[in-house]
């Protein structure tokens, strides 16, 4: 496989929780911060590499602030990586009238789903060099993927979640997690890969089609559809 | 795991060589058969399990057999095991402008995929008693699923493929692999099922409307996009 994480080193249950309050604690601080980091950034000091476990606590700060929740999907993919426009991420968070509070992943959750024996994800980060940092790096952004299957042509990379920090766009992080996740469809031997987009969002939908992704609902005319929890439960217990 | 099977037990390559060649041969006289041995049926000789190593061979058959390429996904999705309209499966083929040539997977990628130490997919079949098998039982139907990841609410079951001969239907087979499904779904902590559904096919949409599913797409706005492989090789290979 792609990222072969088997262990988790390093975080035993009571260390998860206090990460889990100082991940609430510190979100606005990190972007604050972030911001005034970008100003002294250049293209080549970022690096994109595999999440190992200790990564998670910043893969889940990521994931709450990134993007909204609309009602069920990936929310990263909503701005993405490449996305020109930079404002603040705590001003991003207001616009789209969210809290870090919807999620309901908790950090055992992402250690115990991304790093046992069967991971259900995988994960590329992007980070920065940050001498306040006890791990003298700040983790500026993510992919999140797995593999899925295609009963006419087989395995397929799923993106499922993409997302760059405001400050630091337009810095090649986006193209760069690209470029790492076409080279690991690729080793894998998937034919393509998907994802979804909220087709309101402009930036999103250009980013990707600029870069040649089709759009199979509109060409297609695929829908995605869901059963709730509710509907399991009443069709599970069918007579 | 819902489903571990970890043997390719009795399926050596020159075997399965051979069974592509029978799928291939036998895929029209298994239709006509169905129809004839539907006439004899009651909605309780159908039977519906997880599938072994040994059941790829005519879970390829239904594969081929089941519907038409339109571009990329699933393709059980657009006739679901619960459509009302029976027509004799040839008839349907045709009726699409397709071939099963079109399916690129082979009976070792099914093998491979879905049944090594890492599966790729599972499936459940549907199976009736027909003494002119070799097993003692026709398999008329399957469902293809794994699992994905939202990074907000955790693990889902996605159901890529459903299939049911349209001979068939009617019979409860489609109501039955549904409720399975749903409760796999819920033994492994899944929030939720989603699945792609082809919004013309009104038989399909009408289908899993009547039983609550969500059209995600048309209430929020998700769309389907994907790279395909030269676009990755392109990303791949940037400077």
């Amino acid at each position: 496989m792609a990222a072969p994480f088997n262990s988790h080193e390093g975080l035993v249950p009571e260390i998860r929780e206090e990460t889990e309050e100082r991940i609430r604690a510190t979100q606005t601080t990190q972007t604050e911060k972030a911001t005034l980091c970008r100003q002294t950034m250049t293209a080549t000091t970022f690096r994109v590499r595999p999440a190992q476990p200790q990564d998670c606590p910043e893969i889940l700060r990521l994931i709450k602030v990134s993007c909204p929740r609309t009602g069920g999907w990936g929310m990263g993919k909503q701005v993405p990586g490449g996305g020109q426009k930079v404002v603040e991420a705590p001003q991003e968070l207001a616009a789209y009238g969210n809290s870090p509070d919807a999620v309901k992943l908790t950090l055992l959750d992402l250690l115990k789903d991304g790093f046992g024996d069967h991971p259900f994800y995988y994960c590329l980060i992007a980070e920065v060099p940050d001498d306040a940092e006890l791990t003298g790096t700040l983790t500026v952004g993510f992919a999140m993927y797995y593999f899925t299957y295609d009963p006419w042509i087989g395995k397929l990379l799923y993106l499922e979640d993409f997302y760059v920090m405001e400050p630091f766009r337009g810095l090649g992080i986006g193209s760069e997690i690209l470029k790492k996740l076409s080279q690991i469809a690729i080793t894998n031997r998937c034919s393509c890969m998907n994802f979804l987009v909220v087709i309101w969002n402009q930036t999103s939908t250009e980013y990707y089609t600029r870069r040649g992704a089709l759009d199979l609902t509109t060409r297609e005319g695929w829908h995605l559809f869901r059963f709730e929890r509710k509907e399991l439960l009443k069709m599970a217990n069918e007579d």
